[in-house]
């Protein structure tokens, strides 16, 4: 840990929070916020939010790139990482917490009716169903989905989780495929949406889902925006469909003020805040990676671009 | 099972559904619903709910008191079961999932800022906290509040709970008596009441207890409604002590259209309906208790007159 090492952190966050836990971890190393400011000398390790495009192709000596998010759909992209570098995804089980607290707030939030209650203002018992009739699908099945299926299975839903593969999550009914897919949500009460987005799950959310699922439930999707097809879920919502949606995620971020989905009643908007990252412990986690790099140990989350997460 | 049993149902609810189910258990019994009906033949079941003061009482040749409820306090009051004639209360495994679904979903909602972000119509990121760094306190230990914080803890929160003996429950720190609630509750940021209403427990949530949390917590009360002295409460949310209310029992029930609790901005009322009973369940858990009681085997859920629960 002695040697001389060089660290680019390359987004538009807070860098310097950043830099000064990576100089703690690393008391020797450089550590560089400004990607402009490079000259040729060699940095293998840069720590990548969500820089201007093309910034980490121009990095000299690249060896690993340390994503800042848990998805790395803009890393993957076209001229972002030069071939052959590996990404390391963000997993920390304090994100992961933090995703499954969204998730199971908005789903028994739902569950429980509490926004009708919050708006009544005399006594008026709905009929409570228990969580052991309600369906819930939960949408991929990885580090944050099968937390999330996990606990909503503990809690008394029945769960099923669907993934490319058909990865087993405890309690949870496992659906692996494009058929997988239509069999999960077919008679689905709820739908969670963990999905990293690629090219095979731009979309997913759309009128055919949402047709599949009992009349009146809910969609909840913490994935990315283009994961959901937005005038597909207004016409659902209006036509009673989909009863409710809470969402976290948007193809715009922010939300532009004139959205509709900012308004429509049946939808909840949170601002991106399901799971943050959580800088503190973010930083221990990508320095371990860093550490495993140079000590040649395997790493485990790096990104496949074949599979395109 | 075939010997002539007769089973009074004392229900203002809907004694027939109830009936109805225990014809079914008891094909050669003889179920009564009118308690004035009654002539001197003796009834040794009753299924109570909540009948008119004195109607147990007079029942003639009683052995066993089947309640409806899990809570009995008014079973227990004086004048109401002969003294020597046990009263079993009702734990049943559905209704302990919706009383955990109620308090998970008004614990989380609160948690995740949902009420806040449901108001939102621009994008305002508000710091998350993670339920790791939330102190959660359930107090009650017994068939709800063991289930409740088991999955309190499971989801991530730093969960404790108060009972009178000190129960364990798994992933929570359990806490006894009288000096166990001051330890349980000073900087809680959440309390969750599912305790028996007794002499020991009525206005447990008080301007003292209220004053041991941290500022800004969340009190959630599904109990009884003398538990809470409501104006403390109300006291406690309007100078910031206290953040927000969850209330699901009242004094005085259906609360009046009058009362300010329907009307205060930091509190969420609902009408008695965490964890009604369902009747399908109820009535194999009631037939089932009095099987053992015509075989002489034991009978798990019998209320202690002495303690009160
Ligand atoms: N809103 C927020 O605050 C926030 C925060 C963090 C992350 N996220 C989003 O959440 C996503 C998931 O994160 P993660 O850490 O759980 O990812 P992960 O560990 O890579 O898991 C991805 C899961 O999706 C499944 N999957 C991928 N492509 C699929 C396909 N075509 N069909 C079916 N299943 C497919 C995978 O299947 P296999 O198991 O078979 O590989 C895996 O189970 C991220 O990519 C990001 O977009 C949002
Ligand atoms: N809102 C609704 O829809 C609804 C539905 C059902 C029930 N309820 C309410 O929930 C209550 C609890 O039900 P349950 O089935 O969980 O009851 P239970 O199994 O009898 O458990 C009662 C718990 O409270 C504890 N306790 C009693 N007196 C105490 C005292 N003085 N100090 C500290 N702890 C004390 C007991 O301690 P030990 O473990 O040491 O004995 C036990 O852990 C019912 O009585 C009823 O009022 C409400």
């Amino acid at each position: 840990m002695t040697e001389q090492i060089r660290i680019l952190i390359a987004s538009k966050g807070k860098p310097e929070a950043l830099a000064q836990g990576f100089r703690q971890e690393f008391p020797q190393a450089e550590i560089l916020t400004d990607p402009a400011a490079l000259d040729g000398t060699p940095v293998p390790y840069v720590v990548a939010g969500k820089p201007d495009p093309g910034t980490i192709a121009a990095v000299p000596g690249l060896e690993l790139v340390l994503s800042l998010n848990a998805g790395i759909e803009h890393l993957l992209a076209p001229g972002e990482v030069p071939e052959g570098v590996p990404i390391v995804r963000l997993v920390d089980p304090a994100m992961t917490e933090g995703m499954s607290d969204w998730c199971l707030a908005v789903v028994l939030s739902w569950h429980r009716n509490l926004p009708l209650y919050r708006a009544d203002t005399e006594w008026t018992r709905r009929t409570e169903v228990l969580s052991r009739d309600r369906v819930v699908t939960v949408l991929g099945a990885g580090a944050l989905g099968s937390r999330v299926a996990r606990l909503l299975a503990a809690i008394g839903f029945d769960t099923r989780v669907w993934s490319r593969t058909g990865r087993a999550v405890e309690g949870a009914r496992a659906f692996a495929g494009p058929e997988g897919l239509v069999e999960a949500t077919t008679g689905a009460d709820a739908v969670v949406n963990l999905l990293p987005l690629t090219d095979a799950t731009r979309d997913v959310l759309d009128a055919a889902l949402f047709a599949r699922m009992n009349r009146g439930g809910l969609v909840a999707s913490a994935g990315r925006g283009q994961h959901l097809v937005d005038a597909d879920l207004i016409a659902a919502l209006d036509s009673g469909q989909i009863g409710a949606a809470a969402l976290d995620v948007f193809r715009t971020e922010p939300l532009p003020p004139e959205d509709p989905l900012w308004t429509h009643p049946g939808i909840l908007v949170t601002p991106h805040v399901a799971a943050p990252t959580q800088p503190g412990s973010a930083v221990r986690i990508m320095a371990e990676n860093i550490r495993r790099h140079m000590n040649g140990d395997p790493i485990t989350e790096i990104a496949d671009p074949a599979r395109g997460y």
